[in-house]
């Protein structure tokens, strides 16, 4: 590769990969001994998204990659309309990069594909952390057309990522304060950057979260099928995928720890940034075949 | 004081100090320039009781006090039947010591007399760690009748701690052989021990615990009350004083954050004693005024 390594996510390039059925956009921050973190994103989140608070503190003991998935930011393809589909082109993105063993940090959306990964493929997942998201048949998952979130993405008066401030951070002052800084930072990469996702790319998503939110009848056992170390995060006031979601997923996986933050929505690890890094390296450090850490 | 400091709870002389109305046992390990780590102990515990694997790494970095309330081990007086009297006794031990600002670690009822503290004198609670307990009004605490774990307290079989390893410690392999390590840890201290706890010591604490789960008026105030610091910790398999009940203080606390141990019951900081040491010692050692660590 010609292309320079960077420590952060405000100047690291954006690659292109060809896999089996498309081309994925990515990039590579940071570096170590360390297996890769595989970052997966929110609904709607591309490249851009990811905050450098979070990105750059995990990327200075191990190669942090972001990544964009089909039809999202400059990736070729259709938006899947399925968690399953979602992980199917994760697979063939690491497939793509040679990447036969991984950590995985999935955000909300990505926290589903997450698990659906260490489901179909346990052997490329070493460890997990799950932030804001939900097991399937998971209850309450991204239902924007609720009060508590529709006011806020209705308010003809939130430009841009103002209203992403409102969702993702809890209604307070301290929590809103958070939430200013991370649209501030999301601000430091000037160039370079991803197309913002459009309607098409909503609806999908959506439809997958639909899907992932019906139960099956073998939701629960594939809870307990995931063996793999993993640490599950929440804001404790998350409005977009409530924390009861994230107290099933501790109580299902047989081998997680819980970690939930108070005064903070969705955006939990952005609005506690030091505190998630902290643990989350500790977490992704440790040679236990056991979550504690 | 003649009497020398000991690093360890396998031979910390037991201490008596007279109090307002009663004279306390207690223990003092470690120290330190940090603030001192007051630890309040469980149904029909004593000083005896307090897991060395525990104490004692905390009690590397500041003095660990442990205290035997009215009525148990060698503290004089009659065991009260209200958490509140409990949280009494515990500050007039602390007035007898001078100590006006310490840390304090609740485990199970120990938990709820921190809570108490914390509101019937903030000024003296510095930061808090609550394991395996429940706030006022809390669900299913203490329930003994009930058959998961009746089947252990009337298996005439179990000698002993026997039954404190079935009962503290989850039905699996894993967690009963932590739980089998915990006992024999606790037969390290070989002299200078405290008397056991009577049947006069469990009614009374029992009566507490059933006074505790009453619903208030004010109980749900009270809980948002307390704007200190709190590190919330249980095992997701606690049979004793079921999950629920952490999830329930994280979200009514204004201040904590929550931690919660997989393939764990009661006595998950025994369990996971490495783990929960090292959590510990980061969340009091931070000079944060947020829980986050």
């Amino acid at each position: 590769m010609s292309i320079a390594a960077s420590n952060s996510n405000a100047n690291a390039p954006t690659q292109l990969l060809r896999g089996a059925r498309e081309t994925y956009a990515y990039r590579r921050v940071g570096g170590g001994i360390r297996r890769p973190l595989i970052c997966l994103q929110h609904f709607t989140g591309t490249l851009d998204n990811w905050d450098l608070a979070v990105v750059d503190p995990l990327a200075s003991e191990r190669e942090v990659i972001l990544f964009d998935n089909a039809g999202v930011g400059r990736s070729t393809g259709t938006v899947p309309t399925t968690v399953a589909e979602m992980a199917s082109h994760t697979l063939d993105f690491l497939d793509a990069l040679c990447v036969t063993s991984c950590d995985v940090l999935g955000f909300s959306l990505g926290g589903m594909v997450a698990q659906e990964m260490a489901t179909t493929r346990p052997s490329i997942v070493h460890r997990m952390i799950l932030v804001g998201t939900a097991p399937r048949g998971g209850e309450d998952i991204m239902h924007l057309d609720k009060p508590s979130l529709a006011a806020h993405l209705g308010d003809p008066s939130l430009k841009g990522y103002a209203v992403l401030q409102k969702i993702f951070f809890a209604p307070t002052s301290s929590s809103q304060a958070a939430g200013a800084a991370f649209i501030e930072r999301l601000g430091e990469r000037g160039e370079d950057l991803d197309p913002p996702s459009g309607p098409n790319v909503a609806a999908a998503q959506m439809a997958a979260f639909r899907e992932w939110e019906r139960v099956t009848a073998t939701g629960a056992a594939d809870l307990g099928r995931i063996t793999q170390p993993a640490l599950v995060v929440n804001g404790v006031r998350d409005e977009m995928i409530p924390v009861r979601n994230s107290y099933r997923l501790s109580e299902g996986l047989p081998n997680a720890m819980l970690l939930v933050y108070p005064d903070s929505g969705h955006g939990s690890l952005f609005q506690f940034h030091d505190s998630f890094t902290r643990q989350g390296a500790a977490f992704l450090g440790s040679d236990s075949p056991f979550a504690p850490f």
